[in-house]
């Protein structure tokens, strides 16, 4: 748009990191620079009583599975062990606007030019300027320096709409199926494309949990990294499910996700082997989950994200419920994640008590 | 996908390069190591006892107006003329399965390395490679050197489909239209996005006539730029029709467009205050248009481009006529146009003789 462009606003005090892990966060070095200003929520995976180094400096909250059950006691069920899905506990825990997530084995990318990219920045750019899901603009993010809408596009449209979800990609190791894995062993993404775009509305697409930022205010209720890992027969697809819902949903409630830069540096594929065993069953139920994500359609009574989860909950019971026992399961944890949440986060609490004395 | 790279096949005998002019053209010096191996068809704009020169070494037909006239007689109401809507009289008249159409203040861009950009060669890419107009891959066109699908896309999907037009890019000039033009008139496209993806199903976009190539055998009897320039009360919206026609039976048929590479370098801006004028109704009516578009519906009976066209016309009759008289007067025209091209290229001529003694 026409205006020079303004230094992007920190929001320090309006956005927490969440890294689920099960290790050591020495990868937090390299982003020392960009991270260090802001509240951290690392969500430990794993054995509870294994002690993670932070490195010195941050400012951060830890939560272990102890730490989860005593917050939620039985409502704790909803949430992942031994699966990077536990991450969405820090999203409910969290009391900031924005949230951005990201995985402990992502390095600092650098663009073309050789400088190192401040994926977080580029990320609150993402979030802080209005999505397109309307109407396809040719010229990429037309809020972006340089950029505008071309020739063609109506101009009703042009204010766009809140921007819900802003999707960051990877360079080095491309986020791949195990099939894909095993095929492509070596294949590596070089491809730097300088683009954010907003995902149109009514298509669905892959949501990565590795690099992701969201306005937690907007989408928080709706991003559920569903039943995955221990006990579960699949893994790997909490981001997915999440990403379907969250689309879903913001279709509905009209905002946009955006996806494209940042990148970050992906640096070690997983065990394809090992990710095969997690995902052979999402490989075949996916056919069926995307019919169904392509045809929900949410009543206009749903006007609240709470609302409208809690009703994709009864259509996933309804719908998917055939296909496998786990989704009535999915279903039960999809509604405990709501009254979870909900008591986490009451609703319009400062509303209520017109004094502040919350 | 995980096959090395083919080389790349010219199409020398299957693609036609389509130019729309008004003067000489010496902007084919600089094409001339991509366009000389093609047959160009040059459809002369304006006054047609000028004589327009094409520099040596080109194999080449040119059309004027008297030459439009003549094959077309009376049909001949449905070709633009003094608007470079009149290009689509090449498509008509063109025997190849591809068309590539360029404007004349189109010249050879150079990528982020310096090196100059084969644009044909890239869209012929586009043109051979599936679309994937179901689902949206993050990684950008799947089927490009170095990238796949990534984790989440259904298996079932990554066939594609076939891809029916491939829409390129502008650096320098973009395609804006009069009001952004005068109110960024210093604004130059410097970013080179290295990327193509498909639009996806349901969604419509702006599309630019002065890099473009398609299918003319999937999608040809689409391609028509409508009624624009002299005695019509609109310019500048012959691409844009084109586009939202096109995009609506692609979806209907099961087709794929593409956008993103190649780039062309844009050499100079219209002026603003003429293209002003030209676009003001456009710039109205379009608000009523895209509603219409996106609602339009295509019957299952309706399997051949034609049949959809014709379709597509009594839709524009019923409900964009209210909007002006002047889509009563284009939906005749769309009717024209598709008699026209059925007497230019007769519907399965050689399926009616068996023989092959057409």
């Amino acid at each position: 748009m026409a205006q020079a462009p303004a230094p992007t606003p920190l929001l320090k005090d309006e956005l927490d990191i969440v890294i689920p892990t099960i290790r050591n966060l020495d990868f937090l070095e390299m982003w020392r620079p960009f991270f260090q200003p802001y509240h951290l929520i690392i969500v430990q995976d794993g054995d509870p009583s294994k002690t993670i180094k932070v490195p010195e400096g941050f400012d951060y909250e830890l939560y272990n599975r102890n730490d989860i059950n005593r917050i939620l006691g039985p409502k704790a069920s909803c949430i992942s062990f031994k699966d990077s899905a536990c991450r969405c506990f820090g999203y409910m825990v969290s009391k900031k606007k924005y949230i951005y997530t990201i995985d402990d084995d992502c390095f600092v990318a650098k663009d073309p030019s050789g400088k190192q990219i401040n994926a977080l920045e580029q990320h609150i750019k993402n979030l802080l300027s209005p999505s397109t899901p309307f109407f396809f603009n040719t010229l990429y993010d037309p809020y972006r320096e340089g950029a505008d809408f071309v020739r063609g596009y109506p101009f009703s449209l042009r204010e766009g709409v809140p921007t819900a979800v802003s999707h960051g990609l990877w360079l080095n190791i491309p986020d791949y199926d195990a099939p894909t894995q095993l095929v492509k062993p070596l294949e590596r993404n070089t491809r730097y494309v300088d683009a954010v775009l907003t995902v149109p509305k009514g298509t669905l697409f892959p949501m990565c949990g590795m690099n992701l930022a969201f306005n937690r205010e907007l989408i928080g209720p709706a991003m559920y990294f569903g039943l995955m890992g221990d006990g579960q027969p699949i893994g790997r697809y909490d981001d997915m499910w999440a990403g379907w819902c969250i689309k879903v949903i913001s279709d509905h409630l009209g905002w946009g996700i955006k996806t494209g830069l940042p990148y970050i540096w992906h640096s070690k594929a997983s065990n394809p082997f090992v990710n095969l065993k997690k995902e052979y069953k999402g490989i075949y139920w996916q056919e069926e989950l995307i019919p169904f994500f392509q045809s929900v359609t949410l009543p206009k009574e749903c006007t609240t994200v709470q609302m409208c989860y809690v009703e994709l909950s009864k259509q996933v019971k309804a719908k998917l419920g055939e296909v496998d026992p786990y989704f009535d399961k999915l279903a039960d944890a999809m509604v405990t994640w709501i009254e979870a949440w909900d008591e986490l986060n009451p609703p319009a609490k400062a509303a209520q008590l017109p004094n502040g004395t919350a």
